[in-house]
């Protein structure tokens, strides 16, 4: 909890001050005023949130956190719960969406496993496993308060130690067969929707079982009566460890001025939990691609993201956010490479 | 005429066979079926295009097209011609948008003075002037038909350079104050639009001179007679030399099996064009960012493209093809890195 309230205290709003000078800065760029969109409005943020004007993100890191889900029993998901134990070895081995992606992009993945449902090898997966997989949301809460916590604080840690040796730029990635449900259970009591408002069919779920996701979400919901004025405890009664993870290393992000990327569905779930423990995170926030999961666009609603990338992915892993990382570094150059109106000896339209 | 007739005799359509085997391939990759949405899609048209399951695209060009347009004594653009030449200097020197954002993905900018309105210096910029700026639409035709077609040319044979040189994707850029008048034009009469219904205020021109851009626009139309069967004849009548070369870089990359990177609102009318003259030429192409500008998104529909970068960018210079190039370069990380559900030891979703 000490780790947790230290964080939240050195959170504060973003640089005005470098926002003002940022803002004047790319309207000065040789370019119609405003011709480069959001690819501006990105350069300005992230000199506002590293308090640099011409900022530098060339180290770059992707924060896998994977984890189980009780859930699964109730026949929520098309995966088996072994697919997490398998993609987050291969992760590391370098195969699976993100690995190929982060690789493009020049950023490293690191995975942690908070709490899968299995035996692991610590090689090169990072050990902090709260518990063997959430329990059963259908049947009782995911887990405790301290587990909750415990879970954002993790998310935390890994993510100090990262801006620790130097990455100036965070993603956000996830490993958790069944974790579209505790997502939706979380977007249904934060966002006010009925589950059948935000349930989708996750990683192909069939279409004859989304009735039943939607009844095991609804339950869930009526069984552990979530706080939606606590967030900690809706992590707690229908969330997930690597959730919570996520939602921390989001947090440590904000506390630290460095800038974290959002990536899909879950992912954006687990800023809503961030920016309702603390608000002021949301500014540190960057989002990345339109999820084709259902619940997405309304978490993102939320948040007010535009995500600028529509790819139609819905695979998790922190996919989007690593494709995401080039039109940031795009952003940079932008701003670090063109000359002003002043320099280029023509005027301003 | 001879280049232009060799090259349209060239285009095929997409290899149909590796099509089959690439979409195999991806749809075995160990990610749930479908899950990288379009980037799957980038991925087999690629290796559809070059006739290889595993391509490569490291070796990257985006060839920018300048020219000038005698429209603009009709007060339709806000930046004054020289920005023209300018901006073609500045591009060379690496200080524009699409200079900086090609620095990011990695890939060279070639400009070509296709027909700026002012000697230049050719130490950097290559020389294929065809006539220095087109004519005033508003009186009379942009150019001659023989213009027309040496501009197509000018653009197959830069493209031509670049692949023989090892460019494996081609992305298409512009400089030319006033031309989203003659493309609005051209989208006009090629798309059977009104020019009230896709005329937009491009760079900034202010909101009180659109209505007269509109009439301007619907001048050169009854003036010149552009006959809409005939794209040749609409590019010379009512379009600009860049937009010509542009339509040339994309006929010379479906010729040659190189996919060309299509760009915002210029390169999309560009498309048209060379689509028109040859429909093979659509599968070569590949769409980028949705631009801001008020005709984009209808020139997008008629091409059935579905850019995939949402950023509001209305730059042009071929600043969106640059960003793209990075999402088109993850589309081929995917593809090579990923390992197959065979190889993982799990079973497919």
């Amino acid at each position: 909890m000490n780790l947790l309230n230290e964080t939240l205290k050195k959170i504060k709003p973003i640089d005005r001050v470098v926002n003002e000078q940022a803002r004047k800065r790319i309207n000065n760029l040789v370019k119609p005023k405003g011709s480069l969109g959001m690819l501006e409005d990105i350069s300005i943020q992230i000199s506002s949130i590293t308090g640099k004007l011409i900022p530098d993100v060339t180290k770059k890191s992707i924060i896998v956190l994977s984890g189980d889900h009780g859930v699964c029993e109730e026949g929520v998901a098309a995966g088996l719960p072994i697919v997490t134990v398998v993609q987050s070895y291969n992760i590391v081995k370098g195969v699976t969406g993100v690995a190929a992606l982060a690789k493009q992009a020049g950023a490293e993945v690191v995975v942690v496993d908070i709490g899968i449902n299995n035996e692991m090898d610590y090689d090169k997966i990072i050990n902090r496993k709260i518990r063997m997989g959430t329990g059963n949301i259908a049947k009782g809460p995911a887990m405790t308060r301290e587990e909750a916590v415990k879970s954002l604080e993790v998310g935390i840690e890994i993510a100090k130690k990262e801006i620790k040796r130097g990455v100036k730029l965070l993603g956000t990635g996830e490993m958790g067969i069944g974790n579209t449900t505790p997502s939706t259970a979380i977007l249904s009591v934060l966002g006010g929707y009925e589950p059948e408002e935000v349930t989708g069919v996750g990683a192909n779920l069939p279409d004859d079982k989304l009735a039943n996701k939607i009844k095991v979400i609804k339950k869930a919901i009526e069984i552990n009566k979530p706080n939606k004025d606590d967030p900690i405890d809706v992590l707690a009664k229908v969330g997930g460890l690597e959730i919570g993870g996520m939602a921390g290393v989001m947090l440590a992000g904000a506390a630290n001025k460095v800038p974290v990327i959002v990536d899909g569905y879950i992912s954006t779930v687990a800023a809503l939990i961030a920016t309702s423990i603390e608000p002021n995170t949301k500014e540190y926030l960057i989002c990345s691609h339109a999820s084709k999961e259902k619940g997405a666009s309304c978490a993102s609603e939320i948040l007010g993201f535009k995500p600028f990338l529509h790819l139609d992915m819905r695979l998790g892993e922190g996919s989007g956010a690593a494709i995401a990382m080039n039109v940031i570094e795009a952003a940079v150059y932008m701003n670090r490479e063109m000359i002003t109106f002043e320099e280029s000896g023509i005027n301003a339209v």
